[in-house]
């Protein structure tokens, strides 16, 4: 019924962020003024399907009892001399468009773009920093959101699994 | 390894959008002044972790060879009064925010804003009519792109296969 049922090349634009490809898990915390420092635990799969950009879910969980936290869908999307272009849905309502490079495994974006639903708080600029050292992924997120100025939000230590 | 080994309750206030949870699959056809018309296979899933709002994945692939055409990544969340809320990313290098309302199985949604990463093709609005009649779901999207005002570009007929 559905297809790709092999998998498909990977493009060859592809290349430089092909050492992401695979499911990563972890754990990692969080932090902000407005809220209470938290754990959490951690699932990130990167996919491809043969055209030039990397597929992304992403989801958390709380450490105590597994209950589902936040979680992000979107596209990674490789271009010309190191740059890289980053598309994101939230389940909180919001939308990102980050632009930025990557540099052998470390990847830093910053947002060009955060828009949202009528209904969704108010955040206005987040920044990435991804990096890779063999089987382990340390990544942390800044965020400008509700009146705050950009300040570290997030950060993860992710180990391949697959 | 990863938690969530038991399916969570549905949250109440998804119960507006529960007819479409699960994985329909079917055929599409693709239009617009600027490019030849085409078929599609196409599969959207629609999930729930507990939380007042729907996972989407959608993907798309060619007839003839399988090959993966588009695919989209994002969140359903209804609100108050037969209000809902979609939050997408496109791997073209699209973010999309649209509202609407849910009325019985008929969604109808317009986008309040459409971003992208400086490669992307150029989209100014979309519209998205979705509508269940038991085991099938039908959808069309309108797009207003490249200097085109809003005009059909999408029609599909999935059936639900779990």
């Amino acid at each position: 019924m559905s297809p790709v049922q092999t998998e498909p090349a990977l493009h060859p634009d592809l290349t430089p962020l092909a050492f992401l490809l695979g499911i990563w898990v972890g754990e990692g915390q969080g932090m902000y003024p407005t809220i209470d420092t938290f754990d959490y635990g951690e699932e990130i799969r990167f996919w491809h399907v043969g055209k030039p950009w990397l597929g992304y879910a992403q989801r958390t969980w709380a450490l105590d009892d597994g209950r589902s936290l936040h979680s992000e869908l979107g596209y990674w999307r490789p271009q010309k001399g190191g740059r890289v272009e980053l598309v994101l849905a939230h389940p909180t309502g919001l939308t990102e468009v980050d632009e930025g490079t990557v540099a052998g495994t470390t990847l830093e974006l910053t947002s060009t773009s955060i828009e949202r639903t009528s209904t969704a708080k108010d955040v206005t600029a987040l920044t990435r920093r991804y990096e890779a050292h063999g089987h382990l992924l340390i990544y942390s997120v800044a965020m400008a959101a509700v009146g705050q100025p950009l300040l570290p939000h997030l950060r993860a230590e992710l180990e391949h699994s697959s």
